[in-house]
């Protein structure tokens, strides 16, 4: 199974593609698809939209993981990146790849076993489940690899609670 | 010119088309896309996303006028809301139409000349406004239309500080 991991955002978003074959990790490709600051919002939510679909067209996606959204402080932030992932799902739609979404404490959980883990401790397991010579930058490519890694892992238990699509 | 007011949303996303020639009013439709609740984000959005390509693709529009989302109670509702109109931007920029945005008070004292009048006092302007028998509903509609009517009154002033597309 091919898996897409989705760290959302407007400015960065993260990705990661691996390959989970029996409980073996491939590295596929990973990266950030990036928007320039001071560029129009809908400018950024068509580059957001086309790098998420154009990744999807590149390899043969079977799902996708992405991250839930939590704020409490700035509502503006989340806003913006509230927009930017909303195109984000559209493009995973409107390539029939079903999406899964995990609030951070189950990423934590399914690459460390522990939810409360710490970003250095998550980055080491995604380096090491991967096989990389150093941790992914930004943080949000680490992110986008944990997130799949954790899809991978959840794939083993029953996924129809966390399918947003009714699929 | 005619003008695409949209109050964003997810449940409902009001629509108001309207031509705007010398200081004259025209409605051409209105209305509004809605989801089911109890239905996936992620269908709901390709709702929202398909309903305002299709508004786009059935009449000539030459702009979009949306309104801008403020929230500071339930961040989790301004995330929900924020995705669709993520989607309800990306849709006009697919069709190439240039988006402007209102904030509350500057939709207000764009129809009432006041920045501060009440709901009904704002319904009352958008009805006499577009010779209609009785207030439009839901509120999401009498909204939309305010806001292509403020758009309609805006471009008589300079416009390039409220396009968001650097167009």
């Amino acid at each position: 199974m091919i898996i897409l991991g989705i760290d959302p955002g407007i400015a960065i978003v993260g990705y990661g593609v691996i390959e989970y074959k029996g409980n073996n990790f491939r590295v596929i490709d990973y990266g950030a698809i990036t928007t320039p600051a001071h560029t129009d919002l809908t400018t950024r939510l068509e580059m957001v939209y086309k790098g998420v679909d154009t990744i999807i067209k590149s390899y043969d996606i079977d799902e996708v993981g992405i991250e839930e959204l939590f704020f409490n402080k700035n509502v503006k932030t989340a806003i913006t990146v509230a927009q930017a992932r909303g195109v984000t799902l559209l493009a995973c739609a409107h390539n029939n790849v079903p999406i899964y979404e995990y609030t951070p404490p189950q990423i934590k959980q399914g690459v460390c076993g522990y939810g409360r883990a710490d970003k250095v401790r998550v980055q080491k397991s995604v380096t090491s489940f991967l096989k990389l010579k150093k941790v992914p930058k930004p943080d949000d490519v680490a992110d986008a690899l944990a997130i799949a890694i954790c899809h991978a892992h959840a794939n083993k238990l029953d996924k129809t609670l966390r399918n947003i699509q009714g699929l």
